[in-house]
Order: C-alpha cells, then sequence, then structure tokens
C-alpha cells in the first residue's frame, strides 16, 4: 500500500525576494500595472533588482522595461504578473525556461470568470507540472511582506501596511485579509499576508507550511474558503502544531447560504461543516465565526500561548460592567481565578473605601483619577500566581482617568509579564484607546468578542493535555479510495460481517432460505430469536413487514418465515432477496449508540460517535473525528456527546465502564482507515449494557466501493 | 381572593420639570454639588425656576442660595439631593411638607455601602409611604432628559450628550447606561435615560413604564440586575408592548458567578437565568447578552418594527464577505430573501460583468467607485418587496470608494424608506463611517453583532403572530402567596389527586395498610400492578426498595407488601408510613415527559414542560412560561423542546396529536395559578401515548403550603 507523505515547497525566496520581475508593469495611472510598480519600486525594499516587462514600452516608471522576460540579464527569484489572462500561460512558460523558480500571477478571468478561463486555469496547472515552476495564483491579491516591506501586490493601500507583529496570514480571496491588516488601527500587527486566489498549483496548506516555518511569524490566521486537500492540509496543520504556532482559522460555507455565496465546489453534504470544524478540532486548529474574532483571538494567542490550566481575572471601575463580565465567563464555562491571599490584602489596602478582596475586581471610577492607587489595585491582581489573564473592560470613556487606567496596564502588562486582554467596550475612542493601541496591547472593543477570543484561548490550552504526537490521520498515509467506482450496500449480515472483522459483537444469527431452516436455526441459536429478511436491495425493513421480534418457538419461527416473505413480495416485488437472517436476541439492557464511520472527500476516513435508536435525529449528538482515533481520543470523543454524559451521570445507576466503547470506537475506525474499499459504515443501535461491558451492533448497513465478498 | 392590579405614577414632571431645586449645590471645583448646579444652570433648558440649597452659603455659581428648601417662594417639581446620605432623610421630609411630588437622591451611602446605610434607606422608603411623595434613587447617576436637554445628573459628560434620539434607556446601575450613551459617537440617540440606584420607591418598571407612555420614545432600552416586583414588571412590560415600544434588555447576574443557587427542584435543574429568559419572551421583550449587541438591537428596532415574516438581503463589495454573512445569515435561521424577477433584470444591467442577479449581491470593488453603478445595483435590492432589510457588509475602509456606497446608502435608505443595516467591520474608521454615523443609520460594528441584532427583530416579528391581547400572568392577578409558611412534601398519592384536580389522568390506584388489603385492591385494580412505599418523608423510593413493578398475583402482592415495608424499614426507619400505593400498571407505550409548576419568588406561577424520564438531566430539555397559559400558549411552548419535536416527527411513526399534552400543561398551570397553597407540582415520568391521545401522570411530587387536605 503506497504510503501518502505530502511534502512542501520552501517558500521563502517567493514571499522574501532578492530579487524581481513585474510582468506587466505600467505608468497608465489606476491600472493594476502600475499600482503594482509603484508598491514594489516605491515602497518596497528588494534587496537586488527590479526588472520591469511591458510589451510596448521600453520605459516604465523612469526604469528600462524589457519587452519579454527571455531578455532579462539574469535571473529573478519571482515573476509577478499582471497582463491579460490570455497572455499569461506563454509568459510564465518563458519564466520557467530561464529559470525562473515562481510566478506570481495576480490577473483575474481564469476560472473564476468561467468560460476560457477555465481552460487557461488548467494549462498553468499543466506548466506547474511540466516545468516544475511553482505558480502562485491566479486570481489573487499578491503577496504582503509587511515585516520586510515587500509588496507583491496591487492595493493602493499597502503603501500604508506599516504595523508588522507575529501574525502570519494565509488567505484564499482578498478582502477579508484586509479587515485583518487593517486591525493595524487597533494594534494588530501582520508579518506576511499570502493569499492563493484559484489554486492553480500552490494552495493555502502550502502557505500554512510556510508561515509555521517562519521565525518572525507566531501566531497563523487562515481564512479559508475551501480545501483542495485534506491530506496537506492535515500535514500543514500538525506541522504548525509541532512548531507550537496555533492556527486561528476561519471557514467559509458553513451553512447552505454561505456554500451558496462562496460557489464552493465541496459537496454539499448535510453536516459537513460538523466535520470540518471537528477536524480542524483534532488538529489543533482554533476556529472562529466571525474577522472580530479572528482579530482578537490572534492578537490574545500571539500576546502569549496558553497553559493547561488558565484562570481569569475581571478589573473594572463599574459595578454592572463587573457583573456582565462574569456573566459573560461564566456562560463560556471559563474558570474566574480565586486570589491568593496576598492579593486580597493589597486590594484591601488599595481599595479602603469598597473593601474589594476577591475577583472580579469594581474599584470605581474615583480611585482610576489616581495613578498610584491604579497602580496599587492592578499590579497585585496581574501578579497573583492563580491568575493566568486579567481581562479589564472599559465600559465609558473617561477622558483622563481612562488614559491613567490605560497608561497603567500598558505599563504593567510590560514589567510583569503578565497577559491582559482589555476591552474598549464603548464607541467614544478617547486617549486610553490610543495608549492601549500605541502600547501593543490590542483591545477587544466588545465584551463578547473578547470573551469568545478567551474562550478559544483557554480551550485551546486545556486541548494541548490530548496532544498524541506521533498520531496522522488516515488521509496523510492512506492512497485516497476511488471516489469514481459505485458503492453497493450490503445485507444486513455481509455488514454485520464487516463489524465482527473490526472485533465487535454482533448478535449469532444465520441467513436461512427456507421455513424449516428457520426453526432449525432458531432452536440452535436459542429462543427467543430475531427474524429480519436479508436484502441489500432494502434499507426500510421493518416498514414493509420484514422484522419480526420474539419468536418464541420453532413453530412461531417457521410460521414467520413466511409472512415475512410474503410480505416483502407484495410490497417490494423487484427486491432480490437473500433469504432470512435468524438471530438470537440479546438480554441485555443498555444504552442506544450510533456508531458510524464513513469516507470523507476531502479528509478521508471520519469516526463518528453518539446517541442513536428512535433519538439520534432530535439530539443530533453526534462527535466526529478523522480515522484513525487511538482509545483514549475516543474517549475523550465521547466525552463530547450526550451518550458520553448519560453514560458517566446515569440517574440511578453506577456509571457505565467507558472502556469497551472507547474500544470499539478505536477498531471500527481502524477498520476504515486500512480498507480503502469500505466507504461507509453505520451501526445503529449500538447496544451498550448499562454497566458499559458489553458493547453489540443490532442492526449495521455498510456501503462498499463494489458488491463482493470483503472478508479477507 | 383579592386581586393586585399594579399602579403606576406619571413621572412626567419628573423627568421634564417645570422647575426644580438642587439641595447640595455647590462652587467647589469638581464635587458632586458643583457638577450637578453646572449641568443644571449652564446645560439645561429648565423653563421656570431653578433654586439652589446650600446650608452654609448664601450665593452658589453666582445665584442666590437658600438654606433650607422650607424658604422657597414657590413649589419646584423636583428636589435634587446631592448632600450626605445622614442629612438626606430630614430634607426629603421638608421637601414634601412643601408639597414637592419628587424627590431625586442621587447622594450615596445607603444600603449599598452597608452598615448605618441601610437604615438610612429604610427611612425613605418610609417617608415615601407616609407622605406621598416619590423618590428616584437614592445613589442614583440621576436623570438624563437629552431631548428636552435638562440634566438633572452631576455627569461632567452631560453637555457633551446633544445626541437625542428615540431610545428610552432605564437602568438600575450607571456604568453600562453611559455606554449607550457614549454610542451617539455611532450615530445612535436617546431621548431619555433614567437609573434607579437603590429602588427605595421609584423602581426601574416605574420607567418602563413612563418611557412606554412617552411619545419621543420609540424603543426601550433596559439594563437591569434585579426586579423588585414581578408584577409590577410584568404590567410594565405588558403596557409597552400593547403601546407598540419593543423593550430590549440586558439581565445582568445570569450566570454561577453571579448568583445564589436556585431553590426549588425544577429550578435548580434549569437554572434561574432561564427562567428569567423565558419569561421576557413571554412578554415580548428581547433579551440580549451585551452591551454592543443591546445598541445595535436598539438601533434596528428604531429604525422600524419587524413584521412577521422579515427576509434578508446581503450587499457587499467582497465575495468572501458575503459568504461569511450568508454563512452567519444562516447559523441564525434567518431566511435570505429571493429577488423579484425585476430585481434580477436590474441587477443584471448594472453589474454586466459580474452578472450578479441574486442575493446575496457582490459587486466586486471596482463598481463601487461609481456612484452611478451603487445607485443602479443598490436601489432594486432595497425596494425589491420581497426585501425586509438590506445588511451591507463593509470589511474594508477604501477612501472615496467606500464613501460613495455610504453616501448611496444613506441616501436611498431615506428616498426608499427602506430598513437597511451596515456593518462596518474594519477597525479604520473613515469618510464612509463618519457619513453613516451622520446620515442617522447606526452601523454594526461587526458581522456577529449586526446579525445578532437582526436575527432578534426577524425573531420578534415572528412573535408578534403569538401575541395574546388579553393575557395576565398569575403574578399580575393573584395575591403573593406567603412565602414564609414552611412547605410541605405529599405522599405521592396526595401529589396525583392534586394532579387529577387539573384533570390530568392518573393511574387506579389505593394506599393500602395490610397484606391482604394489598392482594384484594390489586385484584381489584387488575394485574399487572405496580406498588409503592406510601410516605411524605421518602423522596427516593426505588433507592431503598421501596417500589415493585410488574406484580401479577394476588399472592406476589402480599409478599411484595411486606418486602416493601421490611426494606423501608431498614433503610429508613424515621420515615412516616402512610402504606403502600397499590396501582394498576398501564399498558401504553410512548414518550416521557416532565411537566412541572412551580412558584417563582419574582414572577410567580411558572410551568415547565420537557423531556422527561431518565433523559430529564441530559438533555435539559425545558421550556417555561408564567402560569396561566393557554392551549395556544402550551403547544408554543412545547414546539421550543425537543420532546415536540421527537412528538411532531418521530422516526418510524405517525405524528402525535399535541393537543391532550397542550391541554394538560393548560391544566396544571391554571391549578397553580389559582391555588396559592401549591408550591411546587413535578410530575415526572407524564407518559404520553405515542398517538398523543392519552397523558397520565406515572409518578407526582408537591409541595404545599401546609400539610393537610388541599381537595376542595
Amino acid at each position: 500500500m503506497t504510503v501518502r507523505e505530502p511534502a512542501f515547497p520552501d517558500l521563502e525566496h517567493l514571499v522574501s525576494p532578492t530579487s524581481v520581475v513585474l510582468v506587466g508593469a505600467s505608468d497608465t495611472p489606476g491600472s493594476v500595472g502600475a499600482r503594482l510598480t509603484e508598491n514594489v519600486i516605491d515602497h518596497s525594499s528588494i534587496p537586488g533588482d527590479v526588472y520591469l516587462v511591458n510589451a510596448r514600452r521600453s520605459q516604465v516608471h523612469g526604469k528600462r522595461a524589457y519587452s519579454s522576460v527571455l531578455e532579462l540579464p539574469t535571473t529573478p527569484d519571482v515573476a509577478v504578473i499582471v497582463v491579460a489572462a490570455s497572455l499569461v500561460g506563454a509568459i510564465v512558460r518563458d519564466c520557467a525556461q530561464i529559470g525562473i523558480p515562481f510566478a506570481a500571477v495576480l490577473s483575474s478571468g481564469f476560472s473564476e470568470a468561467g468560460g476560457d478561463g477555465v481552460a487557461l486555469e488548467r494549462e498553468l496547472r499543466e506548466i506547474a507540472d511540466q516545468t516544475g515552476i511553482r505558480i502562485y495564483g491566479p486570481n489573487s491579491p499578491g503577496i504582503s511582506n509587511i515585516r520586510a516591506r515587500i509588496g507583491l501586490n496591487f492595493s493602493p493601500a499597502f503603501a500604508a501596511d506599516l504595523t508588522s507583529g507575529p501574525i502570519g496570514l494565509a488567505t484564499q480571496g482578498g478582502g477579508l485579509g484586509r479587515t485583518l491588516l487593517q486591525a493595524s488601527d487597533r494594534g494588530l500587527g501582520v508579518a506576511r499576508w499570502l493569499s492563493s486566489g484559484n489554486e492553480a498549483d500552490l494552495e493555502i496548506s502550502d502557505f500554512i507550511h510556510h508561515l509555521a516555518s517562519t521565525d518572525e511569524v507566531e501566531v497563523i490566521v487562515a481564512i479559508i474558503e475551501g480545501i483542495r486537500d485534506g491530506a496537506r492540509f492535515a500535514a500543514a496543520a500538525l506541522h504548525a502544531r509541532a512548531a507550537g504556532k496555533p492556527i486561528i482559522a476561519i471557514k467559509l460555507g458553513r451553512s447552505e447560504y454561505g456554500r451558496a455565496a462562496a460557489m464552493s465546489h465541496t459537496t454539499s453534504m448535510t453536516g459537513e461543516a460538523q466535520i470540518n470544524s471537528a477536524v480542524f478540532d483534532q488538529l489543533g486548529i482554533t476556529e472562529v465565526e466571525d474577522i472580530s474574532d479572528l482579530i482578537d483571538t490572534a492578537a490574545l494567542f500571539a500576546q502569549r500561548r496558553p497553559g493547561p490550566h488558565e484562570r481569569v481575572a475581571i478589573y473594572t471601575y463599574s459595578g454592572g460592567t463587573a457583573a456582565l463580565a462574569a456573566d459573560g465567563i461564566g456562560a463560556r464555562n471559563i474558570e474566574l481565578a480565586e486570589f491568593d491571599a496576598a492579593t486580597g490584602n493589597a486590594l484591601e489596602q488599595a481599595l479602603p473605601r469598597f473593601g474589594t478582596r476577591s475577583n472580579p475586581v469594581d474599584t470605581g471610577t474615583e480611585v482610576l483619577a489616581k495613578p498610584e492607587m491604579v497602580r496599587a489595585s492592578l499590579e497585585p491582581v496581574l501578579r497573583d500566581p492563580n491568575v493566568g489573564l486579567t481581562v479589564v473592560p472599559v465600559p465609558i470613556e473617561m477622558g483622563q482617568t481612562t488614559a491613567t487606567l490605560a497608561e497603567e496596564l500598558v505599563g504593567l502588562a510590560r514589567t510583569s509579564g503578565a497577559t491582559v486582554l482589555p476591552i474598549w467596550m464603548t464607541d467614544r475612542l478617547g486617549l486610553g484607546y490610543r495608549i492601549l493601541t500605541d502600547g501593543g496591547v490590542v483591545p477587544s472593543r466588545s465584551l463578547s468578542t473578547g470573551l469568545n477570543a478567551i474562550h478559544s484561548w483557554v480551550r485551546a490550552g486545556r486541548r494541548t493535555l490530548d496532544f498524541e504526537p506521533d498520531w496522522r490521520p488516515a488521509v496523510m498515509t492512506q492512497p485516497a479510495s476511488a471516489s469514481g467506482v459505485q458503492g453497493a450496500t450490503l445485507a444486513e449480515n455481509e455488514a454485520k460481517a464487516l463489524v465482527s472483522r473490526a472485533g465487535i459483537e454482533t448478535p449469532a444469527g444465520v441467513v436461512v432460505s427456507t421455513a424449516d431452516e428457520a426453526a432449525t436455526a432458531a432452536a440452535r441459536l436459542g429462543f427467543p430469536v430475531a427474524m429480519k429478511i436479508s436484502s441489500a436491495d432494502i434499507a426500510h425493513k421493518t416498514d414493509i413487514g420484514g422484522v419480526a421480534l420474539n419468536v418464541e418457538e420453532a413453530e412461531e419461527a417457521r410460521q414467520t418465515y413466511l409472512s415475512i416473505l410474503e410480505s416483502v413480495a407484495s410490497a417490494a416485488p423487484t427486491a432480490r432477496i437473500d433469504g432470512v437472517l435468524v438471530e438470537r436476541m440479546e438480554r441485555v439492557r443498555g444504552y442506544e449508540a450510533l456508531l458510524a464511520a464513513h469516507r470523507d472527500p476531502t479528509f478521508g476516513p471520519i469516526i463518528t460517535i453518539g446517541v442513536g435508536g428512535v433519538l439520534v435525529e432530535i439530539m443530533k449528538d453526534a462527535a466526529h473525528a478523522m480515522a484513525p482515533v487511538s482509545s483514549d481520543t475516543a474517549r475523550r470523543l465521547l466525552a463530547q456527546t450526550q451518550l458520553g454524559q448519560i453514560m458517566t451521570s446515569p440517574r440511578g445507576r453506577p456509571a457505565a465502564d467507558l472502556a469497551p466503547l472507547a474500544n470499539a470506537i478505536r477498531a471500527l475506525s481502524e477498520l476504515i482507515s486500512t480498507d480503502p474499499d469500505i466507504r461507509e459504515i453505520e451501526i445503529n443501535p449500538l447496544l451498550v449494557s448499562y454497566d458499559g461491558a458489553r458493547v453489540i451492533a443490532l442492526d449495521a448497513l455498510a456501503v462498499v466501493a463494489s458488491k463482493g465478498p470483503t472478508d479477507d
């Protein structure tokens, strides 16, 4: 079995080139070519040569213009191309011919425009494959290396992109990436921004891998419209995790409306967003749902990576605000820190009139007018060993008062090394706000957003305990299954044979073809038995009289055989019938689970666990993970479900042992990971005895790549 | 039975006084007295006299100062008092003596300070009761009548509070109210702000009632820390609803961190915050969780009150933003509008290069540079008959481009009368942002907040269909039950007798005192029977061997009687035993519900419905409402629960008839509403047959005000 080892190109010379050539350089005011030329010549610091190519002019922007890249005296690292789409292919071939390693195609008019554009983009992909040149774009807003002051883009705003910091930004479209850059007005600093456009060759996973490999980047922010290759994405994310660089991501197209708006190519499967979120979580990616959350969360992670047990303090000058913040913290299941005795004493001395010595701290406004009072009350909180992060909501701009608070906060955060999150809740942006944004503390702009960020941060810290360093999902280590092949549904006994192969118990049973065989089999298995029509063509057996339960005697089994066949013959006359499955009925009482595995088109084998039986649609209690999973991961998955909760704290019963069910989850995840022919297995109900000891697949459904025996 | 009719004072002369006296007027720079004096004399437009009282000076702020209110030549409408807490009581008595109708006590040092302050506040309450003067405060930040330019407060910011608008603001503390006033920087206009402080007399419900009665107020915003009197609150809210004035509210103290553990069995399971939220919903109050949501939601309601079927359009110039907004709309279950054919054609003409003719509209950035192109594409969307609201996310500040968009949006909204919500997502606040805020459209500052506001708005519109104009909760029409009286738990058969009184079926049964009686009773009832120990002292009967099910024969009943008594005697030797309850076991199969009623200390009788049985703690599926409820309201409550969902779309069964269960909910809600002795009734499980036709209380628990017969 061939193992896929996702490999990643070194993009350092693309993002920090020594020399570049601009193809389509121009003087025409306001044109894309002119804006690119200005950004590179006037606003960038390229250490080596900048060549301009313009087919119709010999001089552009006061510099010599070549008519073709073939004329260049030396070979630059990157060709930035902004000419019409129809001309791009030939130019990229020329670039490849003279050994330029990277072509950044910013031109639009490719697959996003439909029509001829689709073929033009396919051609680019072929050139990359044939020549080895790596293509960035097309239809990309370009590259912004803000730290190094290199702007290979045509944005009129690049000249003002001067705030660099520890954020590495990877996007596919352009718009929302620039929203993040404009958060520089709030103190956010971006080191590098890469935006993949249509991904003819290089894709967002390459940029995530690059940013994770770059020293100046500490936190990676990704805005993702679609993932082309789940294996490469997972590999890039695991690389970032190993490098200690958290990824904060937004996934567009989570809803039906969003998918339609994004015109995403990914298949519109129900539950796709949940699977995507589960995969992100498993890979250690923090998913958020809004740009404001993305900014606040990235800024907080950039301040400090969270530990496994972070607790929070609230420090504010308004009682209502303290209560509202505490409510928000409670609602998000974040823990408020309990102060050290020393902190309590220091607060009592610093705030004698109020006597606040516990968390949240409400100083009142008068205290804040005096810097020494702010310091005396804020510093012990920041230095308290039980406090991981101090959130400082500022509900009202109060001139010098809030300026003093901001100044002390910035100063004390710096000297104490404490992690702080000011939340500037008011629309009035005064001196205090400026002091914060200039002081390198990115204030949140609403309590919800700030507390969302804290929640993500605390949770990511807790999740570090779950990290299994050697784990790799099957999508990274196995060949993709042939998705073109027609799938075939198995009969129940065949599906159960598959389940058995995973070591999961199934009821003893046999398929019989006559009434006499039914009676004999039932007697041998032991009464009562269940009898079910055996046919791969019949999905809902109960509805058509294809199932009988609690058959108690041989004669009853004989009669039941005949009545099942009669019912089915009249309700489903065209179904191919294998016979009747006779099964011993288990006397075990317990919980009904749903355990399933299927193959996601992007992320490969996925395992699903949750409440099963008749409640499955109502409770929508499903946790997912990329397969394979260890028993430990299976147990954590289970803990996310209502099934896991009811098993560990049932009403009026001892808690169940979760190990046998966790083992079944692991086993099924390994089965689908190692057998590429299995498309889907769903066990529902999976009966788990109240004590957890027995785990029995009462019903099973399976789809395989082709009809036939699947046993080894 | 005495009916409580909550009455409300007319506060017009408090909020818009013709003349006032300031007690504690001062010249001392920065003092509370000086700030109050400046706000009233320099920054307010009081039509009549402003008197100053200062016990130690004859002149203040260049005006005559009286030494006591008793010296005043005429009687003002309001005395604003800022002297030390210990002096306030005597001054309020003087005010009452000369017939001043309102005393606004801004001084602190009352109950919030503890100690003597508690007694000082009690004295104020007594003066109000004895003399009829109405007291505002104490410990209040004052009154801001921004529309009329009257500031009876000591805020240094009042001089700048010049943006008035249709919002009426009622708070209890001061801090967060001022956050709302500072949203004037975003275009929000507040007409009047009242803040009740410690509520010695006037309370937040009085202000809500006042604001609802004031023509210039269209939307009421409330920030609520605690509700003193649920009946008056409900009456004020229903008054606002009848007046067509929506209330947008934040309730502080929703989390564990902010409140004590609830008392009753049912509330401790679901929590006080859920009851509060359910009551708000029932009263038509829109509850939000953050100040930013409060601002955005209030601004949207102020723009237009929602109809029952609002659909939304998205108009933006960034594809990623369109997708993100569409995702947010999908996640919130808001409907995107389908455009008219005419709109589609107009869009195709206006945006030829993109060919967008559907919702969301993504124009691209180039189009936006031209005002006529913006108009040609935006106007048909705003005027589309299927579009109730157009959301316009602005992800990036783009100088003239975004200014043009803002200008066209403001202009077209005005001429078309369309409801619009721009969302200024970027931290860069440029000219376009100013055009919006100055143009009377309050932009949201994040997608989440804006879409939360739209969600609340659409939902409130849908809810108008549920309005039962004549409905009044029991808390408004019944005397409060004596909460001091000790509650007594009833034995199961007594609790079931109560349930029967509500017309809800209970199993046929009888309490027996000997083994022979048990056998006879069982035979008479018909086998199988259930047998349970009958004792008000035993809550968990099963755990101590006090329950036997499926007793099949007379002799078995006899033996079971003895073994139950033996088990109970050894496990609970001190429990008082009434005997053993013998009940016919119902052969009905169905859903297990929990139906409960209890008495909330603030809101009176509350009804609860949800999934019951063993799943109750796991599924936490409880909907609540103030009793009594109609069958229609009961059915809507049911629709909010997973129980209602599973009954209406069960797997493999016809949908259940909800009417019998809705009737049972109504009946129990009427029982607790009309019998003030009932503290709590919990029926769990309430068995609802799969077809819905039969509703049987299999177990019941009741607490009443005093032990004894509760039948009429």
